[in-house]
């Protein structure tokens, strides 16, 4: 089987569980229920990484250093594209090569998400446009401002309208499980949530 | 006010969320809530960083490389241990230097915590002897081998009894609210719940 490959992009000042919860749902996902099959990545469905905008290690609201897998330059193929939010997303609201990288990836990918102040980032990149969506609810203001013809949805814990979009943080691990269920089917996202002890 | 360090250990196969978890809830704890005063570590009562055996790169489950701000050696004293699992943690109960290192930490430490299977690590370095624990549930026959005198409770989400043990990956989450909850109060718990938009 194919596998998917999912693509985070992380920056200087990502929100940390912004990023780990996505990461930790999609890399811990088994098509095999149990124990023994997440010892291997043989019925893993995804394929996780990280992307930065250049190689190098970053580092993540409160200090943890990360190192990117992947560049925007030499990153494979990203069928389903998440970005998350965090301090950094301001600055890179003002920087081309990002959300052209973001516009172009998206224009790819099967599917794309964001999770807390993300989607700013998504509608800066004009890719909200018309579609309902939410955000961490500190940057509902600014979500509206960027994108004035999206419909805020501000009570939903994540909305799926062609882009996925998450409310905040903790909000991501619910929106992975919700990706998981629509790629993979109910039994192997309630398996994952089983496994990691997540109550859905 | 003297910060409390907290002291997150890292290793190659530590399950991400098992220490991002915890990373997230404490590193954005503020005792003046709202949004504003996460800009700054002005108002945070914790101090948070990670610390491996040894400095340099280290790849957590699902391949995130992730780099220890602090070694065994160099890292400040450290108030509050916070062991995480994952499958990197079956080497670890044969190395004495890390059994050894958590010993002295959690003895010196004002209190000691495990997510996952983590408390198979305080089991070992015998921190676990008479008292009530948990762990994933994966790690409930082990913890037994290794603690026979301690009183396993499999139904619990989290377990105080001195030392602080969590169940599975997810469940750390919830231990490290109670963490705040009982260093920093309710108010100041449920305010960074709110933030980051987890619901407890």
């Amino acid at each position: 089987m194919d596998k998917i490959n999912a693509g985070i992009f992380i920056f200087d000042g990502v929100e940390v569980l912004d990023f780990a919860g996505p990461f930790e749902v999609f890399s811990r996902t088994r098509l095999v229920p149990g124990l023994e099959s997440r010892r291997s990545e043989e019925s893993a469905p995804f394929h996780v990484f990280t992307v930065a905008k250049t190689h190098g290690p970053l580092v993540a609201i409160g200090g943890l250093t990360v190192t990117p897998r992947f560049s925007f330059e030499d990153t494979p193929p990203i069928h389903l594209l998440v970005v998350p939010g965090g301090f950094g997303v301001r600055g890179l609201l003002e920087d081309p090569a990002t959300l052209e990288w973001i516009r172009r990836t998206a224009s790819a990918a099967r599917r794309t998400s964001s999770v807390c102040s993300g989607a700013l980032l998504l509608a800066r990149a004009g890719l909200l446009s018309g579609r309902r969506a939410t955000t961490h609810w500190s940057s509902f203001d600014r979500l509206a401002e960027l994108a004035p013809d999206a419909k805020l949805e501000r009570d939903s814990r994540f909305v799926d309208d062609g882009v996925w979009t998450s409310a905040g943080v903790a909000a991501g691990i619910d929106l992975a499980f919700h990706i998981v269920e629509t790629l993979c089917g109910r039994d192997v996202a309630d398996d994952t949530a089983r496994y990691i002890e997540y109550p859905r």
